[in-house]
């Protein structure tokens, strides 16, 4: 049985996700996923929650306060990083959904999902680590040969080895075409690798044996921009061909970033060919090309979506938690009395009954759930993607996942964060403080915006690119899989049947809305407003999640089924009319902020 | 001339918003402020910058990183809070607004209040001391004897003595008619008080020679909740009848509270009574009795009001200086290439080239600006208030006041916190770390909703108290002055005109609802959505506001104006049409929170 109490996650609504809506089980019926069951899936959602309630939120304020640490030359994190970290790899849980040939468990991404939520929610900070390191080892198998896989790659999913994703540079951050790190060919077939890099996660500390970067250069007479920027493993320590650890290699650090939150993840400006060390004698540090040349940022973008999808994850989960610890605070503050015949003499009243409260509680839990259930339905469909029984459903999860990836990454972050804010209003002046995780949280949160590709960089990814850019192929695929819970809401009348026609409408809308700023022969005019359309886009498809979850509700009458119906009702009556005036901007083409001068603020 | 380029305000807007808008000139030919003109008003403003520029801005950070700390004695600041405050009080800026026959200098609130935005926007945290202790020494003017100004209200506007507001408790915080505080009456007609307080700011430090705590406590046998609640001076030390400081009085300190921001103000538990200490050789703090028993509430909301007003400019100066800050960034760091014909060998453009990052800028313009807009205009209605020529002024005055006092306490405290997160979002990455001021300001900003009267109890304030409390009078006041801003705007013609009349149907609309709010017959369910109903009324006013800038504009053409322009032009566009579904949802008088069960979540 789940435990039905924990302020990190709630085990029931994760049940319900997989089991009662997505039916992970129903995987099971294909080859990849063929050795698991619903029991398997219980059990490591179980084994999760535990570890993560002992291992890694008993350390969340502590990773806080005692940030990380550079003398010059080492960076120091508080043990109970490496503690947890030991426990997660033990638990081997870093190879979960990779390739049974590679060493993984093939397990569906769904359920995968789910269990690294209870780490994002427990300890953001130190979940990160390994995160970093499972997308890196993920990326060498998918583009590295043979022996970088061996080499590198298990290591890391032995928990032996870390590692980051090396892309920023001081003056190269959303414009990655512009990076200046080079990579010049050596005469063994290595390159030698010199550049600053900066905003680089796990750039440097002292856990495990070794950290394997995944670095962006340029080679000798690339092309300019983004065509000509190639990817190279250059790991801390050379690695020799049995694996042994070898020669310092001359990565070091110009220093670290002090950071407003995620503050147990030490941020880093890492150095390339500092002349601190001279491996085998020459300059630069050793690195190894990874695939072909010039493809580096095809490569990396691999990694990226998941690691967007994985930001997404973890806005939600951020959110997530501070609502459920919020909502423990409610339970129990007594303060005022109700509204209308309150005795001033009486005992005050738990603050959950008043009104206003229960509005942020509501708010908070339409956010999260929604959020929660566009990240898992974006993990069903990488699962249907990579055990598509033809090219038509691997077609269609992959333009469904073009699509999603943006706003499964921009929503939770800009949503989580006004419900982190929300959890904070609910404890009044004691959410203010740091005796509890809400500012904490709230903190953490305001990352996501920012790292894996900025709020104003996935609207342009999803506008340009995902949308207009496939000749409408991708939207069109989300309509009709959106059509289809209009129609099974429908189809159960009352209230779903209501939500539906609302959301079938506003769906219409943002077609027709697509359609004019398609027809505008303006691409400046045409993207001006991307921004909007990502947030009014990322609306409309939350709302879908609502309507898929309450058609998975049915009829079912229980606490926590009467609650899945508020928050949606919420959702419907208080959110999606949000949009209207959105696609209204969107329609008239409004050209308010490209009109507006540098010299007019 | 005002400096141009300063980043804490914008010397050129505030000289627009008091000579060309609000006519601060003309407030010369009444009596009251007969003694002032433009001149002593310029040299002021630019003192203020000076002395804001010199000694509040550069501890900013300082006072962040170096939080005040309690040893179980003594409660230490850095040294440059007390120092900044000691101009402050030298440049004899504690007493601007006061009447001249208590040594104050009979300014116009309109005018203080912007000489004041100049030490919120570079030093909030600082800035907070002097205005708890203004506002206190307000009060004893306005409710304390002869006797009780000259001993304890004289020395504070000489900056010798601090004040403080001592309300809430540690289970009394938004519903103050709980407080458990007691004052025993002595032989000799003072009072002794014990009880424990909560989230005091200032409530301890040794800047100055005493600290005069103004305290909230029940008499013997007073009356249940707030009809029971009597007001009391508490000094920390004793005041002789000589003004010589005395003895210790009972007042200590069960610890401080450690914040998320804001930490330059100290923030106290203190206690009375504890025990420490007895003045006198008996138990209990020793306190005075402000006015008469049972009435302390009353006289705190006299403050309280004030100190409202006050959030409500430290909220807008707050994200005003973020603004700045972000805007001078943008100018000068390199990003990426325009959208349309980049050459990726061409240089980098200034970010603030990208239409996103204008959308950015153009947002936090409009909230800044129009949020400081309403809080002068407030000021505005003060100096009516206090200098008026009939009853006539001064009761419309009041009423407008009335309205409008929860609104620029909200709206800039709940914008103010949007800005503050575009402000880090323009920065990106580095916008995340400490090394800017950007994520700084955003955490001050979180306390704004909070203290004061949190967003929730200023929500029922306006909706249960001012619009339909008082038979809808203060409403109709405020849609009268509107109605006039829409006749001038639309005399204008072109896109003053067509904002006027956005406008105008959204006021109409707004007292329709009103209406039927008003009609429902069932307090709770009127009440359910008191939040939607501040919110949406909120951005009416601020539109409203805009439009009374646009027809100070004018016809005017110059970069400052032109931006002006645009910004009305954004809000119109892009803020305006937010409040529609609000309103929508309010006619409807949902009741999907007043019907969410607590077992639900």
């Amino acid at each position: 049985m789940p435990s039905q109490n924990s302020t990190i996650l709630s085990a029931r609504d994760l049940q319900f996700m997989l089991f009662e809506w997505l039916d992970v089980e129903s995987l099971g019926a294909r080859p990849r996923f063929a050795d698991h069951d619903r029991e398997t899936y219980e059990a490591l959602l179980e084994l999760c929650e535990q570890l993560a309630t002992e291992h890694f939120a008993p350390h969340y304020r502590k990773s806080d306060t005692e940030e990380p640490s550079f003398d010059g030359e080492k960076v120091t994190l508080i043990p109970e990083i490496g503690e947890a970290l030991q426990q997660f790899a033990r638990a081997d849980l870093l190879g979960l959904t990779l390739d049974a040939e590679h060493g993984g468990h093939q397990l569906p991404q769904t359920v995968a999902a789910a269990c690294m939520a209870w780490f994002t929610a427990a300890n953001i900070g130190t979940a990160a680590y390994s995160f970093l390191t499972v997308a890196n080892a993920g990326l060498l198998m998918a583009h590295g040969t043979p022996e970088q896989v061996e080499r590198y790659a298990a290591p890391m999913l032995e928990g032996r080895f870390f590692g980051t994703m090396t892309l920023s540079e001081p003056h190269a951050g959303s414009s990655l075409g512009d990076v200046l790190t080079r990579a010049v060919p050596a005469d063994d077939g290595t390159y030698r690798i010199f550049g600053n890099k900066m905003w680089i996660s796990g750039g440097d500390h002292e856990m495990g044996e070794n950290i394997v970067h995944l670095v962006l250069a340029k080679l000798p007479d690339a092309p300019a921009g983004t065509r000509g920027i190639s990817l190279f493993i250059v790991p801390k320590h050379l690695v020799g061909e049995d694996g042994s650890i070898g020669e310092r290699n001359d990565v070091t650090l110009a220093g670290i970033n002090h950071k407003l939150g995620s503050r147990g993840t030490v941020n880093t400006a890492p150095v390339f060919g500092s002349g601190a060390y001279t491996p085998g004698g020459a300059a630069g540090a050793v690195g190894y090309l990874v695939g072909e040349p010039n493809k580096g940022l095809s490569y990396m973008f691999h990694m990226m979506n998941a690691a967007r999808l994985g930001v997404g994850m973890s806005a939600t989960t951020t959110a997530y938690t501070a609502y459920l610890k919020s909502l423990a605070y409610a339970r129990e503050r007594p303060q005022g009395r109700r509204l209308t015949g309150g005795d001033p003499s009486a005992p005050q009243v738990p603050i959950i009954e008043h009104a206003d409260v229960r509005r942020m509680l509501l708010a908070q839990k339409s956010y999260v759930e929604g959020a929660l259930a566009l990240n898992l339905y974006c993990s069903r469909l990488l699962d249907l993607q990579a055990s598509a029984v033809d090219d038509d459903e691997r077609v269609e999860a992959s333009r469904l996942l073009d699509v999603l990836t943006p706003i499964a990454k921009s929503w939770p972050s800009q949503w989580g964060q006004e419900s982190n804010s929300l959890a904070i209003q609910v404890l009044g002046g004691a959410g203010y403080t740091r005796d509890h995780d809400l500012e904490a949280h709230w903190r953490d949160q305001r990352l996501n915006p920012i790292h894996e590709g900025t709020h104003g960089i996935q609207a342009l990814d999803l506008l340009g690119r995902k949308v207009l850019g496939g000749g409408g192929a991708a939207l069109m695929a989300l309509a009709a899989r959106i059509g289809e819970t209009v129609e099974r809401a429908t189809a159960l009348g009352g209230e779903p049947a209501e939500h539906a026609a609302a959301l079938k409408a506003t769906v219409d809308r943002l077609g027709e809305v697509t359609m004019v700023l398609a027809g505008l022969g303006d691409a400046d005019r045409t993207m001006a407003n991307a921004t909007v359309y990502l947030e009014a886009a990322g609306h409309v498809v939350v709302a879908w999640m609502w309507l898929e979850q309450l058609v998975a509700v049915g009829e079912q009458r229980s606490d926590f089924h009467d609650g899945k119906r508020a928050a949606a009702r919420y959702f419907f009556r208080w959110e999606l009319p949000k949009v209207a005036p959105m696609l209204d901007l969107l329609a008239s083409a409004d050209t308010t902020t490209l009109e507006m001068r540098a010299d007019w603020f």
